[in-house]
């Protein structure tokens, strides 16, 4: 349905134009939209007048072009994320005045963690996680805690796939690293991502005590109160847990 | 381009789909789903499954159809909300711990105020403003803060096509709220959309002194203290004006 001449769906021309912003940029010229879509030009320019119709795209400063507020409106109002936002915030509030860190809340995403939120305090230690952002499970104490709390097939699954593009660790590591933090309950990564940082993070269960999300905290490496931080963070993810339970659409 | 034989284009289709989600209702049955988008029952489903091979949509438990975790990150990770929320949210928290109280973030978005962040406290009072979800811009203190900073041919057709659907109040008395809030530098309704509770909003520009969102709270009625919210407020206005200038790409 749908097609054009070149065999790609209208639909395939959409995602490839969204996924053509780079993380991180919110505005790009049309040239230059066109040329990480793929797209020709006239192309591009069509489908971007199309999308700006309807308010999905929109202009921004110096003739560039934006992610449009409409759809920023009808993605996030009716995301499951906005739930899980929901049910956690309160709770990083808490964490973060609490121990006056960094606070991230991921998701898995294949084999990235996908974070959905984060509260950072100014002044303090560098924080990777972005909003929407990714990481490899493997260099990110919540991924560690989200693939720890997986069914095994999809454990195995992943360790099968494993490979380190930095070529530092290995599928056994990783397979130790989740075994570990399963036994403990919380995932611990020291100078993984950054010298300077320390990265703790604990599963989320829903109440059919499936792992849904992570919650954790960068910490500077220097100051190590992991004896005050995993309990911090475990009572968060309870609270968040039976929240998500009852904010649940029924099933 | 991409018509189907009823003329409809697959975005505008895609646009029904998105738009067919309720506010707050995250998943549908795929019938429901057909129904609300005005599409026939094999169109959605052609195009919900087309959506899904590319993550946009996703099964949600029961069989229902949800907004995809690939579209949240596609959009959140690009959108100009995320500058904004960025530079907002470490002075949200201030002001959320100073007077512990409710703290909205909002933009325009036609006549509505649009809520982009929100942080509640556990047991503070009501607060109708959802991420996400919009109210209209004379029945909401951060939508009149807006109103009030846009330039005057902007207010006036706002004016002009201005309509109260609970036939309260006319667009005079809308006028003298905005020149009032304009004069003042601060918007403030009490009891409108809840006996309860008290609304206070100012507004935030940019570099440029453009009006680009507005940062409110919501406080219970019985504790007027605004010779305390209004300096907070601003105060954290301008931080997160200077924080914007600072954010925003290089136009």
């Amino acid at each position: 349905m749908a097609n054009s001449s070149s065999g790609d769906s209208v639909v395939d021309r959409v995602v490839r134009v969204l996924e053509a912003f780079p993380e991180g940029v919110s505005s790009l010229p049309l040239t230059e939209l066109a040329e990480r879509s793929g797209l020709p030009l006239t192309s591009a320019h069509r489908l971007v007048r199309q999308l700006a119709d309807y308010r999905l795209l929109e202009q921004a400063p110096g003739g560039k072009v934006q992610v449009g507020l409409r759809l920023w409106e009808l993605v996030n109002r009716n995301s499951p994320i906005l739930l899980l936002r929901q049910a956690a915030l309160p709770f990083m509030d808490d964490i973060h005045q609490v121990l006056n860190q960094n606070v991230n809340l991921g998701v898995l995403q294949g084999d990235d963690v996908l974070f959905v939120e984060r509260l950072s305090r100014r002044g303090s230690v560098a924080n990777r996680a972005k909003v929407a952002g990714r990481m490899p499970v493997h260099i990110s104490s919540a991924g560690v805690a989200l693939m720890s709390g997986q069914p095994r097939a999809a454990q195995n699954a992943y360790l099968a796939r494993f490979k380190d593009p930095a070529g530092k660790v290995d599928a056994d590591h990783v397979r130790r690293l989740l075994a570990t933090s399963a036994e403990r309950g919380y995932a611990e990564l020291a100078g993984v991502v950054d010298p300077e940082t320390w990265g703790i993070a604990v599963p989320i269960e829903d109440r059919q005590r499936r792992t849904v999300a992570a919650i954790g905290v960068v910490v500077p490496l220097a100051e190590v109160r992991i004896h005050q931080i995993v309990p911090a963070l475990r009572t968060a993810a309870r609270g968040i847990g039976r929240q998500l339970g009852a904010l649940a659409p029924t099933p």
